[in-house]
């Protein structure tokens, strides 16, 4: 099986079996998306790694039986087309574009980044035996996937925007690069957070981890962003159990790489506000960086067997 | 098919026929719950109602091919208990005693009032044709029924609680019946108008129809209490929005009577706020009171059709 999980920055793909196990794994870099072309150059990188990888699978052996490819947007799944800001696309013919790369021979699934992720948690990872339940990866951005009555929701590609979601309120809201205010993105992304640190203090910093280590270390101002973000963070997951009623949540991302310092206070934090709500278990998510490679790959032989 | 809606003061009751016509309609008072006997007078007039149109649909020549009954309160689909405050039930087992009155014969649905209404809307109301859409019923409480995928969303009996979610921030945060501060519940229900009027004027007023007539006369305290219920209505159907991604949301309950009074601000409200999402249709409910006894039927008669 093909998988690809295309990024803004990076290609993870892998030859997956249909047990989960990795075969092959690489990482390419995505090419700079160039709005002018609209983000050509990352669709001809996409086309070429999936077409490699196929030719690899046959020459050692392995019979091609679907490709699985994950991108960071909305997939309008009727048409096949994706948009996604970081790629500069806009109703990209994707999926037309992959099979005529690849020929009409294996199934494509074509699938969003997150959600893909969050398959692969719930058929190999955290989430496994839940039937509902939530993966929360919290790295450059934040979405969420959600599993309902036992199934990955969709809602036509849309569903899940969870980062976009205002938990920030009044004079503290800032504005978010989608153009609301208040997102919980703006403060509990690891973006976020290296930027939050940065404008306190005038002091740049390398990212989450340094902000982390600050914390570590006893910085106030560090202090003070970490408690932003869990505070927005725990008035999120309240409002999903609330509304959706998961009985577990795994956190993922960089940000889970703080491991207890960012999960046991998400749990007091949530235990101390439920009521008459089922609570959840809020637990790290397991895949990793592969979650969403992994989540392509298991969606696609998912599809080749109901093709069978 | 007989169909309960059984609610705290009155259970609207009725026998429908397969293509949702109503044969015979009836409303009964609902005994009040008493704790100390564990709703135990609720349960039997529920019993008696449900067995006497039973006969009644037999001596009319129908046939009962199911029963279906809807309740105010959580229901564990697992053991067939129901936990529901206003009736003081816990954990009471109303499915079996429910098979223990009619005997084992017909197939018997016990579902949440608000998610059958919402599920007789999606079969033959404003929902029709939608496979992402909200039900949201405004009346002495708040709660919504989801439609995600295609399929209603039960969340093992534990979802769709927007209206106890917070929209109400700091100091502005009311303490709710369920314990938690700020729930939408708390400034957006029927009872949350009649009760933030009467606390900031100290005039009692006759629910909320007093408080939308006081609004159309001009009366500021009026307006003020609804512009509160407006803007936490707007907060709350952009969140659902977002996460969950519906093309329509059907307002249903008492406040609906207040037409494009309500409906226009919220769509105006909603409208300015999305950025990147699919902007929903914001509708009126049709099937009014009687939607939880429809959905009942429907879910019954459903039923009735899978054990053939």
């Amino acid at each position: 099986m093909v998988a690809v999980d295309l990024g803004g920055t990076r290609m993870k793909c892998g030859l997956v079996a249909a047990d989960g196990a990795v075969l092959h794994r690489e990482t390419r870099p995505t090419p700079r998306a160039d709005a002018r072309d609209g983000g050509r150059a990352v669709l001809d990188a996409l086309l070429e790694t999936v077409v490699e990888l196929s030719q690899k699978a046959t020459a050692e052996g392995h019979r091609v039986r679907a490709i699985g490819v994950v991108v960071p947007g909305v997939i309008d799944a009727e048409h096949g087309t994706v948009g996604a800001e970081n790629l500069e696309w806009t109703g990209t013919p994707v999926l037309a574009e992959l099979k005529a790369a690849v020929g009409d021979g294996e199934p494509i699934v074509l699938a969003h980044d997150v959600r893909a992720g969050g398959y692969a948690e719930l058929r190999h990872g955290a989430l496994a035996g839940t039937t509902n339940s939530m993966f929360l990866p919290l790295g450059t951005g934040i979405a969420a996937a959600m599993i309902v009555d036992g199934s990955l929701v969709s809602g036509d590609g849309y569903a899940g925007e969870l980062g976009h979601s205002k938990f920030i309120h009044g004079d503290a809201a800032e504005l978010c690069a989608c153009g609301q205010w208040g997102c919980l993105e703006t403060v509990a992304s690891a973006a976020a957070l290296a930027r939050r640190y940065a404008a306190r203090t005038g002091r740049t910093v390398d990212g989450a981890r340094e902000v982390m280590e600050l914390l570590a270390a006893g910085d106030p101002d560090a202090a003070q962003v970490w408690h932003d973000a869990l505070a927005a963070l725990v008035d999120a997951l309240v409002l999903y159990t609330t509304l959706v009623a998961p009985t577990r949540i795994a956190i993922g991302g960089g940000l889970v790489g703080a491991g207890e310092t960012l999960l046991q206070p998400l749990r007091e934090g949530v235990h101390a506000r439920l009521t008459f709500q089922r609570e959840p278990e809020i637990v790290a998510a397991v895949l990793g960086e592969e979650a969403g490679m992994l989540g392509a790959a298991q969606m696609a032989w998912d599809r080749a067997e109901e093709d069978q």
